[in-house]
């Protein structure tokens, strides 16, 4: 008897937590999928943070829409295409035998992220980056991301970058 | 007969439009949704630029997302809401009496409107004003608008201003 108890006693519960999910109802559920995406994108980023800092620009580029009409804003340059701007980073990063130059430390120091759909979102805030010789540079970025079957990617990246105090 | 031919013929012609419209399926509507929301997203811009150009600044802030978590940066400065963003025009642009001082023409010299979703959009490209002393000044600008009940509006804007050449 006791354990009968226990049991309908656990049913009771568990069917509890799914009536409450239920009444939570749509508010709850895109709250729920808001923060998974985030968790997503910011999965993504991290993994682009890691792959700059270990000099890997193909890992860097892969959060990247790769598509021609992918957009890069550098403070005023803009580079159309995922093409156009992986060719841009091995002219900065690659020495002239092709050696791997060392590309700095990048880190996220805000990052604000709001999605605007299931399959987009506008992610910004601040980064630095730390040369090999010490020096800091960095700025503002603003990210417009999109779902697609692979993944989120950033269709759109307009970042500023200037000297910063040590 | 041929009055009846003719209604034939052209009862055959008006569903074979629709058939048409039906077979363009999907991609279609969806092609036109976003030709509707490029048109719609232009025509508050449009009014932006015109509340503008007679320094209204009410008139000019009703493209923004009335709203706390309203968002705009300024080269490096992050103004958060839409009443501080309000306020900050009315120190720039009224006399210590209260009168308006000019704002000056401004002018979207390149416009590029990508849907993200059925009420999601990216805006982006360049613009000048030209001051009452003929001085020009302008830069990029990115915007993130959304669609409300009310209509589209900007909910962050990135807009960067520099002394431009004449």
């Amino acid at each position: 008897m006791n354990i009968l108890r226990l049991c309908n006693f656990a049913a009771l519960l568990v069917m509890g937590t799914f009536a409450a999910h239920g009444l939570a109802g749509e508010p709850h559920r895109k709250a729920l999928a808001a923060n998974d995406a985030s968790k997503s994108i910011r999965t993504v980023l991290d993994a682009q943070i890691v792959a700059w800092n270990r000099g890997d620009i193909e890992g860097f580029m892969a959060g990247y829409w790769n598509s021609p009409d992918f957009i890069y804003v550098a403070n005023k340059q803009v580079t159309r295409g995922w093409q156009a701007m992986l060719d841009r980073y091995h002219q900065a990063f690659r020495a002239a035998d092709g050696s791997a130059l060392p590309m700095g430390t990048l880190e996220l120091l805000e990052t604000q992220i709001t999605p605007l759909s299931a399959d987009s979102a506008l992610v910004w805030g601040t980064y630095s980056v730390v040369n090999p010789d010490g020096k800091r540079r960095g700025g503002l970025y603003t990210l417009v991301m999109r779902k697609f079957p692979e993944g989120w990617r950033t269709v759109y990246d307009r970042t500023s970058s200037e000297p910063l105090q040590n």
